[in-house]
């Protein structure tokens, strides 16, 4: 199975963290994203033992928010110990309602409007990655008319091809994020930054993409990285307290995809962490990293009904289910493949090769091409979409007018709501 | 210029549909969906005037509400006359809120839930537009258990490849929707549906495809479905009354896109279904259309605010705003490209070649990759991104807890909220 907490009970149907998903199915309706909160847990572990372990007093593991942002999630992590990284008001307003302390928060994103900068810092936000010039000048005036300075990281593009999908590569120069070492604006960006009074240059922030499963690119950030640090310490006389290093590991969405080892990895990116700053005689910084994906996406399944089987004689079959790119998105975006089963009927051949699409008024709006199904499979039967955790409900929109579904959190047998299913009401409620 | 509704006032500002962008900006806030209700108007005469002189009694033009649905527009298309394709729940919902008359809807869509099925039926919905097999036996049934006779069309594909976007291209015979010609499938459906007391069959449905700008997939379309429909005679003794040809004519995006006259496009059209319907002997069966983006795409503009300018020296700029895929997914979904202005700074050489891009955290997030802009654009300035009246609002999501833009509607020079901005507070209103 693609993850431990995916299993197939004695009546031949798949339970997810221990329980029944056609049980699930009918006591929450369908569509529904299910959030084994005890996987969550786990995964936030694997960083965080690691982490203690491995890197320096004041480092942290940041949980990248926009992977999936609901109130309760706020309160998981924090209790695992975990910063969160943000990338908007919504999410800081969010994690305030949560009760989240924001003090461990780092405010990300390409572009923070003045009302976003003004919230968080209302809100007390502990940390802002700041972008670029405009952003710096932005935020600078803003802690100067406050009578504060403001802790900030700086956001750095060290110039790696993560070789992953172009859509989240974002360790290039050529990016919309952060400013890039190979051009010189990196320590201009970082001059600038030195000469301003309201704001504390904490360290420096990479990002070198998602869903990385490449063999060393973590540990290319971070000599990169280290590199350009060293050489401002040289130039600026300025030490870097912290290094930021995004992301995190690759997720398996397949059989096929790797299963990492995440100690086993941090053990690298230590070792070179640990190594370089030794070489370079540089003080080994905090060590920040920021996954999101790697902590939630294997913890989501989502289940469906099946609306249709369609044969189309010499040609393809489909299977369409009561949700779509409205709650998924991945495939119509990024062409990702998640894992279908056939929920109810985990024990039967799998012979009927077909796409299984969604419900929109839309060509685009499959969730998965070729896969495989029982070939029994007709209206009223459940499937699982697994691995989507993260990017689903956080992307899900209302195109065709369709509500998005809820969220249920599953930990210990207990099925909780945390996010109610939308109504057609809810809907119109923005209409005048 | 794209549009008639756009122009360029006396200050070197952009207006559109008469009224100053900057002004509009000021009032609203941006991110800002501006709709020209009069441009909406003209659209929808447009095909009107030219159904009522080229087509036969019955028939009527469905305006295809996927395309942008909120309760305003429902009451517009209605006052000209027009009918609606509904693909939901949520449209039938938000069109009776509307206080639009559902006899004259169209239930649309290629997997319609048992509820959705009841909903439409309780709300008096005139016609579905059954999918297939499986559909059909949902619908008939329940049709039955109410006592009632329920109109429908069925949804055939013709076997046609309008030759555009592959996610909009509807018409093959590898589709999810409908039945084919083809395989037999389709005079096979005809057949049970014929069979069928609590079913009446009204005609045919077949959507060749969106955007469509190609000389003759209309005029084919209507005469592969003639043929059909004149083999069902011939086999079942079974005249269909009405002939839907679903979608419309394309749209411009960009100055290069062709200026189609409707008028003519529906001469050809009307011409083609004369022609055939004498040589096959088959009396005109009422017609119908369903035009959605060729109704409101170009009466549709959306207004951002710049938040930084980042030029990579060696490679690229950036131009962010304050918006992105969050309220337009056109370019992550289809590299779609609509046209930037400087909508503060027309009269200003444009040599600022950039990609304009959203604030999302997400390489993915662009909004028009190498638009020309004004050297001096900066941080506050205002963009116009044109034709966004399709696709945009009804696809729109909350990624990164982004609030979803209000939508302003222009008539006549008076600007009315027909959708308010959404708060953070609206956010997690469906948080537990």
């Amino acid at each position: 199975m693609l993850c431990a907490n995916i299993a197939v009970n004695g009546e031949g149907r798949l339970t997810f963290a221990g329980q029944d998903t056609t049980l699930l199915a009918q006591k929450f309706g369908t569509p529904l994203y299910l959030l084994d909160e005890d996987r969550i847990r786990e995964n936030c572990r694997a960083y965080t033992q690691a982490f203690s372990r491995l890197f320096p007093a004041g480092s942290k593991v940041l949980y990248a928010s926009k992977a999936n942002a609901f109130r309760r999630i706020y309160g998981i992590v924090q209790e695992e110990g975990l910063g969160v990284d943000v990338v908007s008001g919504g999410e800081i307003y969010t994690a305030k309602a949560a009760g989240f302390d924001l003090k461990n928060a780092y405010f990300h994103g390409n572009n923070k409007t003045d009302d976003e900068i003004c919230l968080a810092m209302d809100c007390g936000v502990g940390t802002f990655v700041v972008d670029g010039e405009d952003e710096l000048s932005a935020v600078a005036a803003e802690a100067a008319r406050r009578g504060i300075r403001q802790k900030i990281l700086l956001r750095i593009t060290p110039g790696i091809d993560p070789h992953t999908y172009e859509a989240v590569a974002t360790g290039k120069v050529d990016s919309k994020f952060g400013v890039a070492i190979e051009t010189g604006q990196a320590a201009e960006l970082t001059k600038a930054a030195l000469a301003l009074p309201s704001v504390e240059l904490y360290g420096f922030h990479c990002h070198v993409g998602s869903q990385v499963f490449g063999e060393d690119v973590f540990e290319r950030g971070v000599a990169v990285m280290l590199e350009f640090m060293a050489e401002m310490r040289e130039k600026l006389g300025f030490t870097a307290a912290a290094l930021d290093l995004g992301g995190g590991f690759g997720v398996r969405y397949d059989e096929g995809d790797p299963l990492l080892d995440v100690g086993r990895k941090l053990e690298s990116v230590s070792a070179v962490l640990h190594e370089t700053c030794a070489r370079l005689g540089y003080p080994v910084p905090a060590f920040l990293m920021e996954p999101g994906r790697a902590i939630v996406a294997d913890a989501g399944l989502t289940l469906y009904t099946v609306g249709s089987v369609e044969r189309i004689t010499g040609y393809k079959n489909y299977v369409s289910v009561d949700g779509g790119m409205t709650d998924n998105p991945r495939y119509a975006l990024y062409g990702a493949l998640h894992t279908v089963l056939p929920a109810g009927k985990m024990n039967e051949a799998r012979l009927l090769r077909c796409d299984v699409v969604g419900k929109c008024c839309e060509s685009g709006d499959v969730i998965r091409p070729a896969a495989d199904l029982p070939e029994s499979t007709s209206r009223g039967d459940l499937l699982a979409v697994c691995t989507t955790g993260a990017y689903n409900y956080s992307m899900a929109s209302n195109y065709n007018r369709v509500p998005r579904p809820p969220i249920v959190l599953l930990s210990g047998g207990r099925a909780t709501l945390a996010v109610r299913r939308e109504t057609p009401e809810d809907l119109i409620q923005f209409d005048q």
